[in-house]
């Protein structure tokens, strides 16, 4: 099928090789308006031809949405205004919720389907796309009893044949708020270290000479780019700020646990945040 | 030369595996409390042989304590009691100040080197060794004018030619403000972080289903040891309340910037934390 990517970044540059590599996709059209993002797109081989979106729209089977969040409110009903019912529209924004409302009423709502891979990494732009970003990691569907089920076949057929993903399906209010605690609030508390650590920077040139593996992956979201992450963070922002709240208090609490110099409740509570070992890899 | 290494943990047991490989040690003698840890590292074939403390002391040329910050200020001053002038002691603790002031008017205190080797991983144990552990990662040997030039000698042979680190020399003092900073304050908001999402998932068991790499980035250094860690924090703790309090100082920050719902404000303080980059690897 003819796939039109919109957003030839890390996201739709990764989806791109797969789509190519999986063989789903027979013709790759993209749309992308930096045009530094563009000729590297072309460079790399990314895409078969690029266009401009109207165009791009009504030559596609698929259309994949893999740009900011506050770009995807912003065309996504114009994208749903050019299509038949023979065409799906999937999105890869990291908030669902103002997202679907946005076209909740539209005519073609059901050719769209919500979604959201959870994958990605700290860098931006085509040049950082790869191979087998998305592999064996988990794809959210969201509301799709309100997408038809050609259109919803269309999207896991995107995910799992061609991205090689695992299907999760889940409210977009529930999506958002469970991605305000395991996503959204671990950039908050990177950028958070970053800030903290390029303060003290100042007082002395040296303090960067002591970061090793600890500091690097708590501080790796830290690099994360503020045109792709100041509209999730305000989309999502009563999630995240329940979040932030209950963070607060946890950092509140071990604070006054050291400032009180109490080994016993240091112990507790680190005994009990190891308990994260049951969630991970 | 003849090495005793005082706990077979992750970094007691990887300096093993390097020190045999390198050739730096011609006999390792291991010392461990913890019977399942001896019994692995002899599983692993880490070393040579095993002695009580005292003997171990005695038949090496060079020991490591590769032990809790809480152990090394406990048994370091019984260690230097019983040492000639051609031997050397060398820790590997995440605090510095409050052990060279342990042992500042011992009269071998010249055979003892403070260091801290900036490489770990978030597990405990023999079985987490592993060789080149601390490969091109850098070494903090402190105050150093206290020490033999020979002892000096011998420590920095330990960590170039033995584990193939860089060196940097530095304060006590300098030391354990920097560390604060850039290892155990990413702890501390690591195991916040556990604490938070864990509370939420009581709430929605299917939390960590989103959880991604960005998560597992974040929330890697939870899975470290309270016997480890505990004695770090009590040790570093009015270093580490000042980091805190600068860190909780940009949470705030960051919090009211998406609480006013203000795009410029928090895309000025990613720019302002993008710049991390220039730091990292």
């Amino acid at each position: 099928m003819t796939v039109t990517i919109v957003g030839l970044g890390l996201i739709g540059g990764s989806a791109a090789r797969d789509l190519a590599r999986t063989g789903l996709a027979s013709v790759q059209i993209g749309v992308e308006s930096d045009p530094d993002h563009l000729r590297t797109a072309r460079q790399l081989g990314l895409i078969d031809r690029e266009l401009a979106l109207a165009e791009a729209v009504t030559a596609a089977d698929l259309v994949i949405l893999a740009i900011p969040v506050d770009a995807i409110l912003r065309i996504l009903p114009d994208v749903l205004d050019r299509i038949t019912d023979r065409q799906t529209v999937v999105d890869m924004g990291s908030t669902k919720q103002m997202i679907v409302d946005a076209v909740r009423n539209h005519p073609r709502r059901a050719r769209f389907v919500a979604a959201h891979p959870m994958a990605g990494t700290e860098d931006t732009g085509p040049a950082a796309s790869r191979e087998h970003l998305f592999a064996s990691r988990i794809a959210i569907l969201c509301d799709t009893a309100d997408s038809a089920p050609d259109a919803l076949a269309t999207a896991e057929r995107l995910f799992t044949t061609g991205l090689g993903m695992r299907l999760i399906r889940m409210d977009a209010a529930r999506h958002d708020l469970n991605a305000a605690y395991v996503s959204h609030l671990p950039h908050i508390l990177s950028y958070a270290l970053a800030l903290t650590t390029l303060a003290q920077e100042r007082d002395d040139p040296s303090l960067f000479s002591l970061a090793a593996g600890g500091f690097t992956s708590t501080a790796r979201l830290a690099k994360s780019d503020p045109a792709m992450w100041e509209p999730i963070l305000k989309q999502n922002r009563h999630n995240l700020l329940a979040a932030l709240g209950a963070y607060q208090e946890h950092i509140a609490t071990l604070t006054k646990a050291i400032a009180d110099d109490d080994p016993a409740r240091i112990r507790a509570l680190i005994t009990e945040a190891n308990r994260i070992r049951a969630f991970m890899a």
